[in-house]
This record gives structure tokens, sequence and C-alpha cells, in this order.
């Protein structure tokens, strides 16, 4: 079984498209409503489920459990350059988590944006 | 800029990679563990982003966004036999939302599982 889409609940559909398509270069492949939601759909290639626990109990994963409960925690983005997508996401407004890069689950520099910039979502940067 | 990945909080790793290889029919592909999170990643394909907005103010979706704000609201699987998937996920024991299929945003069948069967993520299935 294979990913289809991820879903994010936006209060208004024309802001979210905005933000997606200026922020995250993403293409909209199409729009439909149907049973009182409307839906845009943003075509974002190939993903990965990345499942990840704690390893102690003062890890922010944890308040995170504590608070929230098990769930949806970020969605991520590979970009070739993290240092650039961190300086055009911090010209474009977005509030940076991590400043600079820093090494992530995968080897790699990550960094995350903080949700309240994207529309609610936790927002993770990979350099790929 | 493309999706990575998507990150999904779990209490204990190995559950949770026995729920989504059990279940979902993920693959591993490779596990680590950094600054007190350790990960598993699992191939899950193409995706998209789907952004979604209420049309009305009865909408399950209106409730969600006043409960919680805007942000990750689920994760859906491609399916190429819904009805079957879904007789599958009430076998291994899951909590069915639809229990029969209903026709979503892109015009073919979906139903949606129960969060709380899912490690908390509302999980969707697309007939494709």
């Amino acid at each position: 079984m294979k990913i289809h889409h991820v879903g994010v609940a936006v209060a208004n559909l024309d802001e979210g498209i905005a933000l997606y398509t200026s922020i995250f270069g993403a293409r909209v492949t199409h729009r439909a409503t149907v049973e009182g939601i409307e839906g845009a759909f943003l075509d974002l290639g190939t993903a990965e489920l990345e499942l990840i626990a704690p390893t102690r109990p003062d890890s922010p994963l944890s308040k995170f459990l504590a608070d929230r409960g098990p769930g949806l925690h970020h969605v991520a983005y590979a970009v070739p350059d993290i240092k650039k997508a961190l300086s055009d996401a911090a010209a474009a407004g977005l509030e940076l988590i991590d400043t600079e890069p820093r090494i992530g689950l995968h080897g790699v520099p990550i960094a995350f944006i903080h949700p309240k910039s994207v529309g609610g979502v936790l927002t993770e940067f990979v350099e790929i």
C-alpha cells in the first residue's frame, strides 16, 4: 500500500494554495468540492513515512506526545541547498526553529520551520 | 520542492513499525537514532499534499479547525480494491469510520479509518 496523499486542514483554500505554491513551489494538479469540503491537490513527488519515538523524557517529542498524543507530527521537504532554503524562508517571513542546519536521522542537514508560519504544520527541510 | 517524508509521532517505535508493516504493507528502509529521537523510515511511494477547507459550518472539518486549528489532518493510502481493504482492516481490528465507501474529492471511492485504530492518525483509503 502506498501513500496517496497527506491531508492538511486550512481555514481558507486560496490562502493555503498561495502558501504552498509560493513557499514550497508546489503545483496544483486539481481542485474539487464534495460534501461540505473543497480541496486542492499539490504534486509533491515521492515520499516516505517517518515514525519517530523519543529516547529520553526531556526530548521535545516527549512533550509533543504528552500534550497531543501520538499522531501526525511534521512534513519534510527535500531541498538541494538547505542554507539557501532557510534564508529564502526567513526572507519570506517564516519563523525558523533552526536558524542553522543540524544533522538529522538521515545523516544529512535538516532544519525545522515553526508551524505557526506554515498553517499549523511543523515543516522540515532535508538537504538531499 | 518535493515532500521528503511525513513524520508520525509514536510512543514506541517497534509497535509503530509493527502497525505500519502489518496493516499498510510498508517496508522499513532504514532506522536511526539522533538527539533523543529514534526513527524508522517506511517506503510509501509517490504522494500528493491535499489542502482541504470546509464549505459549511457544520462540516466535520469545521469542527476539526475549531478544536485544533489548521494543520495536519490525515494520511491517505491508495488501494486497488477498497471493499477488500475495508474488510481486511475490520478483520485486523481497526475501527472504520466509513463502513461503506463513498465518493471523495478525487471522484473515486474513499473511506476513513478511525485515528484511534492507527496510532492517532486519521487514515483514508482511496481506490485507485
